[in-house]
């Protein structure tokens, strides 16, 4: 597969241990089911945490960027990221965004299993 | 599905621009082919760029924690990681490297479709 009609949004934040990285993961899920789950198209939120306990990433997953975009049209941002502001704000630890411009990707290539290349 | 037994890195870049994401992409794609792809228990690596052109994610999967450790113990780390640094010095634009700490992932948590919870 070179190339998915998927739309992404990846959340990315450093937190300073495992205890906040589980806190961060918790409270960002119920986002999720408060917020965002309902959604057309809406396919999935995946929370990857690094093995060190420093770092989290949510993998939003549409199912199209119109879908997004729906969603982005359509929902209560407002109230949503007053949500996520009051989650930030109620962990013990600190976790801070390392987001940096426009928040939403496609894949646009895949590499699968296969034989080493070798060519020059 | 609240887990999987999957595990991954997390390749992380700023860029100054699409034409630079779109080189990176294609250099760490040949990385991939020459160095990675063809070990135990890899399974994909999955190229995530920013629709503003900015950023590059690199999602490397393998399937279990046990594979990864063996494709880092077996393989040649210092010749990859030669290859990686020739590599973005080959590049036309700027790419700056967003990890921080160990570069490894496991998903702990995914939420899927479902109704708005609106319990209090």
């Amino acid at each position: 597969m070179d190339r998915d009609s998927a739309f992404y949004s990846i959340i990315d934040y450093t937190v300073d241990g495992p205890g906040t990285q589980q806190e961060l993961v918790a409270v960002f899920s119920e986002i999720q089911e408060r917020w965002v789950r309902f959604y057309p198209g809406y396919q999935s939120a995946r929370f990857h945490v690094s093995t060190d306990g420093t770092r989290v990433y949510n993998i939003v997953r549409w199912a199209s960027e119109a879908d997004y975009r729906n969603f982005v049209d359509t929902s209560d941002s407002e109230g949503r990221m007053t949500a996520i502001r009051k989650a930030l704000e109620g962990l013990s630890g600190k976790a801070e965004a390392r987001m940096s411009g426009v928040p939403t990707y496609t894949v646009v290539r895949e590499i699968g299993p296969g034989p080493q290349r070798v060519d020059a």
